[in-house]
């Protein structure tokens, strides 16, 4: 096992009816306006706007809004809610939504501290040193943005989709209300379900032996991930199962599962995703559910031992070769996703064969990446042609 | 799934070679003087004491030392530290050793902050206002005291051993060296560990719904403690079975294992084995290795259902009725006990028949505790009886 550092400063309040205990930790941090950041109409179908309204009214506490943030957030938005902070009257950032939202306010708490353009901290030419506290409440899980201070943005102009990290970007607080999720889009929680799921693989399948205590508190977050996603779309009024859902969902990716690894995981999938969701404006979740299964045929003849543990753990399968257990893992994946009817294959997502090159292209911007197996441009074509 | 608060706010920085990373945080956090609490010769066969000493010296940093500190700590100790603190020149705490000393440490952090007498916070007569920081150097897992609030202490002349709770008594920071463990007297290693299974059962066994997930993740932290404890008797200086024990350890009772339940959980075999230590300085763990297979024992048929899934998921035992699977799994821990080498019964404790009713009387103190069921003083009584 590696060395590590851990902390994870993010409370969390946990629960139905939640939102109202968050006003007196703004009170007693002395916020006196807050930026409400929000996506859609979806937050006033749950009522989640209702009530952060009703409770930000109560505490006495102004709010102004910057809203309609889109899934694979935009640096423009961005922009707009830095702007509106630096007008005056805002002390704390408020998001209402899920991962785009907290991601886009996380840029938005750092940016609102700096002098010079936020795209800076995206592209390493600026160190986030200072940030607005963010109170969050969440209504999507997929990403533990809620939990972690990693923020993903793209920049539509340089055709760019890429990440922040800084520990100042925690949430100081994030409400996490379970049955905020009950009115989400199918679509949705089973998109929100990979992207949870593809966290824990990208650690688990990094090939790294890091700490079989951790690989296990994976495995068994992945076994409750492939039991709550069908039974929501049976019943997505399911509380127990939206919470163990959420539950989940701010386990696999609050930088927790990374302790003890060489590295923090091996991205490639997603990384390999966000150009789908760039250039044909793919779902993240979708994105990975075509990406995760084809990166992992490519690559699992060289590397069978951490998927045929994957195998085991999860889908039971103890017969055969590693080699074989791997395979049939991956199997058993790909029949998973396509179960919860979440896309396998580039041509479900209306991309064709000739634009493969050019996705490609974008991923890998010319440069080698991943952990489990170096992948070169080559490689990367490879992986989404049998992803076509 | 029950409504929450999580807030850990223990940094931990864990590793070979990690105790010269502390100087860095004590610096920055302005510390000019340090009470070390320790307790005997173990801290200096392992070295943390030469190591945390030359980190202070080399920082710059003044200390003074409180030492002597007993397994089942007493509260004399934390009077004595406390004593040393108000006569100046300290402003923060290091512990260096298990959590017996952790738990003094806490103790003396907020005692030092408090013109009463220590005692009071263990009696619930007055709560922590204010705590200096406890900056510690972990060198016996067991507790989890390196990473939560609470402190468990003695006091013989009232012939209690109970515990106070806070978080402003958490670690700022704590360096888990697994490296450190290599020198400890197998019998620790062994009592240690049981504690650890202990704090993971009082969970899974609370007989609350709670989280599912929670559940697993429990069950996979005894799996680990039930592979490396043996692989530490066979070799202690096995660095990556340490790891693992010290991250289960700190995983077992920081606090997140109860997240979801209605009760934290059920804490009945570390009351009834508190007894033990106090009126016959039974070791901690040697006392919960006797008393839990017998609570076990003693309610599993008003109650099977915990005990058959732990079963199932702990030693792969599927076959029979809830009864079978429940009792099939308490064999299985006693036996596991057994294996390593932990007591089972009062007598191998060198405790009489006829001492019985004094021990019973000391756990119940005419109440009744538990959880899963709730233990009136006459089946305490017959819990010890079955354990004798």
């Amino acid at each position: 096992m590696e060395n590590f550092l851990w902390h994870n400063p993010t409370e969390i309040i946990f629960g139905k009816d939640t939102v109202k205990d968050l006003a007196e930790y703004l009170k007693k941090d002395g916020v006196k306006g807050v930026l409400l950041v929000y996506g859609g109409k979806g937050i006033f179908k749950s009522g989640a706007y209702a009530q952060a309204t009703e409770m930000l009214n109560k505490a006495g506490i102004a709010f102004s809004e910057v809203n309609d943030i889109k899934s694979n957030p935009r640096i423009d938005k961005v922009r707009e809610g830095i702007a509106r902070v630096k007008a005056g009257g805002i002390d704390a950032i408020m998001p209402v939504g899920g991962g785009s939202v907290f991601d886009s306010a996380k840029a938005i708490a750092a940016g609102s501290c700096y002098s010079g353009d936020v795209w800076d901290f995206f592209e390493g030419k600026a160190k986030i040193e200072r940030a607005l506290p963010i109170y969050g409440i969440l209504t999507a899980s997929a990403s533990s943005s809620e939990a972690n201070g990693i923020a993903v943005v793209s920049n539509p102009e340089k055709e760019s989709k890429v990440s922040m990290n800084s520990p100042l970007v925690y949430p100081k607080v994030s409400v996490i209300d379970p049955s905020f999720q009950f009115t989400l889009p199918q679509k949705q929680t089973v998109y929100g379900g990979v992207d949870i799921i593809a966290h824990i693989l990208e650690r688990v399948l990094d090939g790294d032996e890091g700490s079989e205590l951790i690989d296990e508190q994976g495995y068994a977050l992945i076994r409750t991930m492939m039991r709550v996603i069908p039974e929501l779309i049976e019943n997505p009024k399911d509380y127990d199962a939206r919470a163990e859902y959420a539950l989940a969902g701010m386990m696999a990716h609050n930088g927790f599962l990374s302790v003890g690894r060489k590295t923090r995981g091996d991205f490639s999938s997603h990384r390999m995703g966000h150009s789908l969701s760039l250039l044909f404006g793919a779902a993240h979740g979708a994105s990975l559910s075509v990406v995760m299964p084809a990166w992992a045929r490519y690559l699992y003849e060289e590397n069978p031992v951490p998927f045929a543990r994957l195998g085991e753990a999860v889908f039971d399968i103890y017969d055969g070769t590693d080699e074989e257990k791997a395979l049939d893992a991956i199997d058993a994946l790909e029949d998973f996703f396509k179960d919860i009817n979440a896309p396998t294959t580039l041509r479900e997502l209306g991309i064709k064969e000739e634009d493969i090159e050019k996705i490609a292209a974008n991923a890998s911007k010319g440069q080698t990446f991943g952990v489990l197996k170096a992948l070169a441009p080559e490689d990367v074509l490879e992986i989404y042609k049998l992803a076509y």
